[in-house]
């Protein structure tokens, strides 16, 4: 099956204990798409600015994902910069600049419109919801959302949620969205406004799944000798995730179980080099021998 | 194999979310026997006072626990209060009364000699090693600290570091005991000062086994709907794990493997209710249907 994905493709700039990367390609629809690519064909549909040339465009191409839903338009990419000096699990925003993304409306090429596949990654809910009612006939649906819109974008977001078959957030995320402390309860909450299914990543602890039709299922993180740059993990995790599940003829309990060790595979190698290093360079044995590890990892004898 | 552990007995005024208990019978030697010995044989050294009786002594001996090395001597027993209103994941100590412990010098019965497993639990290292000295001929030694004995009675922890085979603490003392933040080299300084095997507890993401001659393996915590009291789910943890291990003909790496989803499974149970009340009232065939909910929540299909 053929994911399409909207979301930022963008410029970050990067410092972490490791070192300082200036204006890397970014974006949470650059590294799911890399993440995802390793599993399924992959559209993309973004808004870039003049600062997006050949160069950036050949790094989807190596990957095949279908790039001819990337809107080229006047002014400059959305760029990021932040840091982890302090705290490798939470980044400190030092900048943030729409650019193009102010503007953005996105559209549908028709050639996508037979995706059976959605990802809305992390934007404005007002755009995910505008790309969700572009494709009604998908499949299936997953999205991705912040505390930001959590919080002060609450209306849209609810409208969001209603048509998601598979949330992923963070552990703060899902409790702020429930107004729940307790995880359990918070999951049951977040599936009552929409999606069916919960997926709650906890950084170096891994994720818990919630849900229909997979019972709870918790899979791990790596322990990492060293995180370069935690940059996109959750999204690389996404892609793992959602890449899988749309690789395989049914979406079975059991594929959901693979699917979160494959997202958790995708999001370890995402943090060992910075931005999207590590996402472009992958080969399918690694990830199925990092997948090996993770059932070693966790698997009684 | 036989257990032997040092530690507290001891009174405690827990207040939670759920509610309050004034001065319930608690102690990290308490958790830790009432978990154990659901797997074997439990032998206690420990001081109380005079506030302890029959009514208390009973609790041990429904679990035939061997309570001749608990000395009874004239004044109060362990005190300590504490509450987790606003975090469930770490307890605010509100007092503290060593009383009878503060004299403490631990004397091992014969019968107690014969003893192949030790248990170190947190106490005074100068307490740990007098009792270490006294046991030369132990199969296996385990033992738990926290972060008052890691900094400020450093020299005599690395000593009774130096005699253990497997140190079970949680990620900020395994971090401060390093001097490091990264976890997996956390791991390797702690395993170069003497225990081959560390273990650390992750509060409700689980814990992560580290060493020989198992290797890396981590465990999940069970998603619980409702964390009543988590006092002691540490040392239930450890009773769980050190006790599975003691019953087994052999220590292999698969019996570390299925010790740590039974240290989980004890820890989780002691959440579900005040105190030691739910470690004092479990079947082995509800610890087994826990077990086997664990794999559930880890295995692929």
């Amino acid at each position: 099956m053929t994911i399409t994905v909207v979301g930022s493709v963008a410029y970050d700039t990067i410092e972490t204990p490791a070192g300082k990367r200036d204006r890397c390609l970014g974006g949470a629809a650059t590294y799911f798409s890399l993440s995802a690519s390793y599993f399924t064909d992959v559209r993309v549909i973004a808004v870039v600015g003049e600062d997006f040339g050949k160069r950036q465009e050949a790094v989807f191409e190596a990957h095949k994902i279908d790039t001819r839903g990337i809107e080229h338009t006047a002014g400059k990419s959305f760029f990021w910069e932040g840091s982890y000096l302090e705290n490798l699990n939470e980044a400190k925003t030092h900048n943030t600049e729409l650019n193009v993304f102010a503007a953005f409306n996105p559209k549908i090429p028709d050639a996508y419109r037979d995706s059976e596949f959605l990802f809305l990654a992390n934007i404005d809910p007002v755009l995910q919801r505008r790309v969700r009612e572009q494709m009604p006939d998908v499949k299936l649906v997953a999205g991705d959302t912040m505390n930001y819109w959590i919080k002060d974008h609450r209306t849209a977001l609810l409208e969001v949620l209603k048509g998601l078959d598979i949330l992923l957030i963070n552990d703060t995320e899902a409790k702020m969205l429930a107004g729940n402390n307790n995880l359990v309860q918070a999951a049951r909450v977040v599936r009552s406004l929409g999606p069916k299914t919960l997926v709650v990543k906890h950084g170096e602890f891994g994720a818990t799944l919630f849900g229909d039709p997979a019972k709870t299922f918790r899979a791990p993180a790596l322990p990492l000798e060293e995180v370069v740059d935690p940059t996109g993990a959750g999204d690389s995790f996404a892609g793992g995730f959602f890449g899988y599940l749309a690789s395989q003829p049914e979406v079975t309990p059991a594929a959901y179980r693979n699917a979160m060790f494959y997202g958790s595979v995708m999001g370890s190698f995402a943090c060992e080099r910075f931005g999207t290093e590590r996402m472009q360079k992958l080969t399918r044995k690694e990830i199925d021998e990092r997948f090996n590890l993770f059932r070693e990892l966790t698997h009684l004898a």
